[in-house]
């Protein structure tokens, strides 16, 4: 690994489900509202939207935020749910739960460790004051906060792997994604990233393990993010 | 000042002449060049062709960032003290000496205590890569690194002021601009920005110091970072 160590200066990490827990922190904060639904159930609903949310305002060619969107599928998930009777002060403190999710008991280590040698950032579809507000609540020491919203689009939209690299005025292939889904990682390795594949088998909850079995096609294969640092030789 | 220390939640700071010494930091570096030409004048004469090119890129609506600027200016700074012979790589490697400034010896300081109570951001006219590569050699704290690169205005305009409290949804009044510059404080009041006045008699080197009279305009007039810290109770 000496030598893809030695050559990457910038490691972007996709955020939900690689750096935090998401279906964990979501569940518990609707757990404690005694909402009397299915906390494990309402979080995967709500995340459900997020894809085809995101789809629709590339697809329509504009830009709005993913705080805005969480809103929207928020509103019809509570629906959904018959929740319908919700207030809006709770409402909007519920939706920031996103600004409000807890890291994988390994990420602050491991991303502590690797800031030591390269260059940390975020590249997620959250919006840069959501990063922001998770990161000083969570202790996640980003060297800087990229993100669908410093370029005005959402991954897998190749100007935002491109854009890290832009950022420093660096090739590409000096810079690495470390993510836990599949098609974040190939859109990556096809602008040209290394890639590094993080396993989270409970990203969905633990009802269900997601697969964990590496994909050939990524440089490195993780068990999590000390792992990464370790890998790298920090 | 608890009251407004209670009400703030932001505080984004100016970078040039505020938090770095770019004077002091360009003259060392052009004094080690051995380049034979007054190293104090070129750092003034390299500065002073920031704010025309800044005002030329506003006025064509155009997008170009900080980095980009620099050159040009080196560039004509150059022929200017009859160094038309460097080359291509020394210039582009002195160009990144604006990566390199060194902080005030306040600023680590200053900025790890006011992060414990605040939100502390950069709000500089200088780009992504340039304020991360800043931070990252100095040890500067930064939660989030906003700039003109992500607003795609240069300060003074209103985007940039504005563009602060809309990142984390909240009111320009929660928000404080610290700089050691009038003209910066003066547009973030326009906005609703609470403000606070940085002393930095030294910004334009040691021959001549730079008037530190308080503007009664601003919330706050502040020594250096750590007095900052110190009004705001951190």
């Amino acid at each position: 690994m000496t030598e893809l160590a030695d050559r990457i200066k910038i490691i972007a990490f996709d955020v939900f489900g690689t750096v935090v827990d998401w279906h964990g922190s979501v569940k518990k904060e609707v757990e404690a509202m005694n909402l009397g639904v299915d906390a494990d159930a309402f979080a995967l609903a709500w995340r459900a939207g997020y894809q085809p949310a995101m789809r629709e305002v590339m697809d329509r060619g504009e830009w709005i935020i993913l705080d805005v969107l969480h809103r929207r599928i928020l509103d019809r998930v509570l629906s959904e749910f018959g929740l319908d009777s919700m207030a809006e002060a709770e409402r909007a403190h519920l939706n920031r739960v996103w600004h409000r999710l807890d890291p994988w008991p390994d990420s602050v280590e491991g991303l502590t460790r690797l800031k030591s040698k390269f260059m940390i950032s975020t590249l997620s579809n959250g919006n840069i004051g959501l990063l922001a507000d998770m990161a000083k609540r969570a202790g996640l020491p980003w060297d800087v906060i990229l993100c669908a919203e410093t370029f005005n689009k959402y991954k897998p939209h190749p100007d935002t792997y491109r854009g890290v690299a832009a950022t420093f005025d660096t090739d590409p292939g000096e810079v690495m994604l470390a993510a836990a889904h599949h098609s974040d990682l190939e859109a990556a390795r096809g602008c040209g990233l290394e890639t590094a594949d993080i396993e989270r088998p409970w990203e969905y909850g633990t009802r269900e393990a997601k697969s964990t079995a590496p994909w050939d096609a990524n440089s490195l294969h993780c068990r999590n993010i000390v792992d990464l640092a370790a890998q790298l030789g920090c």
